[in-house]
């Protein structure tokens, strides 16, 4: 997507062929920034302290980093540990686990020699079908933002979403956005409601600039105010990303999600959640049992980072001294709150049999 | 309530006899310092920006501003335009009108040199009324607590609540936490999960300050997190405050409110809204129509005020800037969602049968 009118992905290998560069979102909105991944060790904290986040992105940069240590060390203990160091920097994200399976089941049948190429074919190819599986999802959730619009009389569609589930959280595009962004570009005139998503912000800061930095209309509101403006017929449709899908149609995603998927649901408002096929964990049956959900630091919540009068960046003490937090990362709401499910295949009913029928070949296993 | 030892009501005379001193809660919860007013000019200011806040303290902060206006201009000019510059302050809160309502029509009554007196001694005689209303509505939810406390078996209970309607919303004890604070003096260990309360951070930053002060164990969470604890039976009851009820028992308060009674509604955890009977509007029956709801400043949500690393309280821009934002301070939680309302009088189930019977000589009105 295009920023000061040039056209970045979020993550690309830098003129030497080797070293990852991804943009520095812990930077964003106030300045954009590369920065440069040239170990596996580099990765994993790009990933923990979320310079990168967002569940496809995650997935990508985690097959990246795997072919970065496998440049320093591709011996079978090298590969062993890359992957334990990866994939112990976030435990929601089902991305994260998928995308080191593909790649180290690829690298254990390879020799040590050419353990690192393999890996960076590998991790393009996840990369590439990433922006694939983005712009199949911008199409088939364009085809219901279409039909609402029809609704519309001229007026602009209103869309709200949850954290950032844009071009910013994968590598091209995004996912919940994606049909936003499809919307756009074919001129029907989309305004986007972005929740700020305490305690990390990213709606107030990377879904309110990317869509601003691509032109699309975005009105930043408090994590509590989406259901007063469902109430009052403001709203016509959410769409969320997810970090994990379960086999049933349960959708782990940023916290709140499932707070605006109950406003939706008792106001008549559609809710969509739009994914990669790679987040659907088929293992799992009951998502508030089963997914495991992080436990982030409570400095997310007693501390806000923001820019100060003076130009700088800092973060600022927000919570009564001495008191206790408690910062779960994401929820989990259940398919029954969910209109459908937007794959890079199609929609589908969010339910077993409906994933089912989309992913014949997966639901089995 | 206790604050570093020492007892304190939010607004009280000083030691002239006619300053109305105040606690400046937007120095909280770094600073604890007393703001005094001396004109109605200074406190509809104080009113308005939130020097002191909540619908209690609000109406008690209006009648002292109307004795404050009658000692420089006690003429019927002066009792008029007095009246509106406090009224004009906050539109939702009920309670303002109501207190301006009845000081003004006592002032009407009297003679002009007679008004400031007659004035302090009402403004006063509200001041009292709502201690003891608070401290009425701390006995009635008590029971509530004690209720609830003996299924859980020893451990402690655990209250959310959203926004501060604590003792710094009122005089004395508070609404919402007026039964926390009575079940945490009777021996019953109460835990408070308190909502930050985005855009202003008066749960993160108020009510965990009253409740750090006075003893009270409370976990600080961010306004997405209550939806996933009460999935996961983590929260024994909801309570909180009204800026505005309905006749029917649809309750306006702090923008979010409805999110929370929503997922209480949807895992079945009792949600009670605690206000004392001048909070209630008889003459209105469909709260989400017909309760004005107050558009305040975008920079509420464009910036954070917060403590930096060297000391200073400054404020810090959060939103990707060029984004536009909403920003409405309130929202109605509709009574199906409200398992009581808890007033002075006692419980009362929120319908418009339920609050009659406590208030039939109001009912009909």
């Amino acid at each position: 997507m295009r920023v000061h009118g040039q056209s970045y992905r979020t993550i690309f290998l830098a003129d030497d062929g080797w070293t990852v560069a991804v943009i520095d979102q812990t930077r964003l909105p106030f300045a954009f920034e590369l920065r440069y991944l040239q170990s596996a060790v580099e990765a994993a904290d790009a990933i923990r302290d979320m310079v990168i986040r967002g569940a496809p992105l995650i997935g990508v940069t985690a097959a990246y980093g795997l072919a970065l240590g496998m440049r320093s060390d591709p011996t079978d203990e090298g590969l062993g540990r890359a992957v334990e160091l990866l994939a112990a920097t976030r435990p929601t994200a089902v991305n994260l686990r998928w995308a080191l399976d593909r790649v180290a089941s690829l690298l254990r049948a390879a020799s040590p020699e050419k353990r690192a190429e393999v890996a960076y074919a590998e991790a393009g190819t996840i990369a590439e079908e990433d922006v694939a599986a983005c712009a199949a999802i911008g199409r088939h959730g364009f085809a219901i933002l279409e039909r609402l619009y029809a609704g519309r009389r001229g007026q602009p569609l209103r869309v709200l979403t949850h954290c950032n589930a844009g071009w910013l959280a994968c590598v091209d595009w995004g996912t919940a956005l994606a049909p936003v962004y499809a919307a756009h570009e074919a001129g029907i005139p989309v305004h986007v409601y972005a929740d700020e998503t305490r305690p990390r912000n990213q709606g107030a800061s990377l879904t309110a600039f990317e869509l601003g930095a691509h032109g699309v209309p975005c009105t930043v509101i408090a994590d509590n105010t989406g259901g007063h403006l469902m109430q009052h017929g403001l709203v016509d449709l959410c769409i969320v990303g997810s970090d994990r899908t379960t086999a049933t149609g349960d959708v782990a995603n940023k916290i709140g999600t499932y707070l605006k998927a109950l406003a939706a649901h008792d106001n008549g408002v559609p809710f969509y959640a739009a994914l990669p096929s790679s987040t659907i964990d088929w293992t799992l049956d009951d998502g508030v049992r089963d997914v495991p959900i992080e436990e982030r630091s409570p400095r997310e919540v007693t501390h806000v980072r923001g820019r100060a009068d003076d130009g700088r960046v800092l973060e600022v003490e927000v919570v009564a001294p001495g008191s206790t937090v408690e910062n779960p990362g994401f929820d989990v709401t259940p398919a029954r709150l969910v209109t459908g499910i937007i794959t890079e295949r199609g929609v589908a009913p969010a339910s077993r049999e409906g994933l089912a029928a989309l992913y014949p070949e997966r639901a089995g296993s």
